[in-house]
């Protein structure tokens, strides 16, 4: 049986994300194995779909990790002398539209007196600007996300909308640095969607597309 | 248009994950952002299906960031006094099997000569102890992954095998500390699987038994 020790604490704290580093070791088969990990929350995120215009609504933006990816990619002599204390300046950076993803509705967990129905509800309404009920929400199912990093818990909820409940554009919260694009994709063309990877996306969108329509679209009404 | 600014680069360097920290500002509406992300490899899992005894094939190992995660839930006085050096010992210590996770198997992508085919071969060898070839693998989707923190691309394939492949029980590499155990998720059961919330699962096994269901179990030959 593993028994892992927690030992140690480490530097980082991070402006931002929330996050924060840990280092930790744990004898495994008699030797010392250390892992650094990442504190962050548990999260929720939702698959939005209106009715109204039969549409899924997902929400688009830049991602500085994703960026960085991409830089790294195209220009690996930037990371290649880690100990610098400054990267060297790119001349020709990459355009930002490198970094940006499409991805669910989604939010950390990081109220303690709300539920994670109505974390998820909040989320809905500052994103994408829709008024949606707890009692409104179907739990699809949870997943544990990063397990190398973060290891946090994420779960996947449904949601119907339609014209009617939208209160405002959405877009985040700005003052929490949030810039947030909220984009419709028709239902007929989904999957093609999901699968087309010139669209950067994550596992959250193709997996509850292909959820809707085994679960959801043989049911819809007719239109 | 949010053009991203490199500035600065710190401190961990982290033994057995090969993740490096960094952070990064951009001027984003006129405002300076933080944001720290971890520097990960990109990645392949592939989705593997024993024709032999008709189950799929995944593997189940400790992750010590879900351990983690486990730890803060149900002791989160240990994470109270970030500035110490050293967390408190805990007296009960949860058992290591809440950081147990289903997983795919998968591998990070850290060895420029091989293609993404290449070590997802070798992958399935050394955790689960199949011999396939690039030619049986069947490519699903990519995506990111931890869009958050780390960014990175994850590459789904799909892989058939059958008993007669089988040439060791796989388990991982010992000595580089992976231990990792085979298990065999029968084919009639794994829906069932997929969705129970008490087995702690990546949506990667969701998702592709899902995508298998649609794609691949219709054309299954009647046994």
């Amino acid at each position: 049986r593993l028994l892992p020790v927690i030992m140690a604490l480490s530097c980082n704290f991070s402006v931002g994300v929330n996050l924060t580093d840990f280092n930790f070791f744990f004898p495994q088969n008699g030797t010392k194995k250390f892992w650094d990990f990442m504190r962050t929350h548990d999260s929720v995120s939702i698959l939005i779909f209106n009715t109204s215009r039969q549409c899924f609504v997902v929400v688009k933006q830049f991602r500085p990790a994703v960026y960085m990816c991409e830089v790294e990619r195209h220009h690996p002599e930037v990371f290649q002398n880690q100990n610098k204390e400054s990267f060297p300046s790119l001349e020709n950076p990459l355009p930002a539209v490198v970094g940006v993803t499409y991805e669910l509705c989604a939010g950390i967990v990081d109220k303690p007196g709300l539920s994670l129905e109505e974390i998820a509800c909040e989320e809905i309404l500052e994103e994408c600007g829709y008024r949606v009920s707890t009692a409104d929400l179907r739990r699809i199912t949870s997943y544990r996300s990063g397990v190398g990093v973060t290891g946090s818990r994420q779960t996947l909820f449904y949601a119907e909308v339609n014209d009617q409940m939208r209160s405002s554009g959405g877009g985040g919260q700005p003052e929490e640095g949030e810039l947030i694009e909220v984009v419709e994709i028709p239902l007929g063309e989904s999957m093609k969607f999901a699968y087309d990877e010139t669209f950067p996306k994550t596992m959250g969108v193709i997996f509850s597309f292909m959820w809707f329509h085994n679960n959801i679209a043989p049911k819809l009404p007719k239109k």
